[in-house]
């Protein structure tokens, strides 16, 4: 994953890393102020969400929780939940099973 | 997962991170020269295995693959595999569904 993903100033950049019926990977790689919405889906998955680089913050709670290299939010797919990033950010994300 | 982990000379040290019926998530933390042994299991599950620090090589194939911070080895589990460390290493395994 080190090298892996691509910065678009027009948008997050969205790679698919792996795709099957046990989970999903998915590697977002963000601008400097740019975020992925908060979002929930009715489906009874989870998400783990890795930041491989970067700062800034989890979304979709009552205030932002600050998220750096290594942090690691889990939640529901159905709990609100989005990133938004500070710096240059990569994040890592996991859904189980997939939606 | 940054400060996560413990490094023991005896023997590597697996923390359970996260455990629920959709993946389980395992932080390995190895001393130079230790390793998680070659394993297949019977189930039609799927592993992922990041490398978070450190260096050494994915095994269970008829030669490693060398493994660094960033790496991710993508498999079934029933298919052979396992992590050798060359370095103090820390290891984020995903397995799902759980077995």
């Amino acid at each position: 994953m080190a090298d892996r993903g691509k910065f678009d100033r027009e948008r997050f950049h969205m790679e698919l890393i792996h795709d099957m019926y046990s989970f999903r990977m998915l590697l977002f790689s963000f601008e400097p102020g740019q975020e992925l919405p908060v979002q929930s889906h009715e489906a009874d998955s989870e998400v783990a969400i890795l930041v491989l680089e970067g700062q800034g913050e989890f979304t979709g709670g009552d205030q932002g929780i600050p998220a750096r290299e290594g942090s690691l939010l889990i939640c529901k797919v159905s709990e609100p939940h989005g990133v938004r990033a500070r710096t240059r950010m990569r994040v890592l994300v996991t859904i189980a099973p997939p939606i």
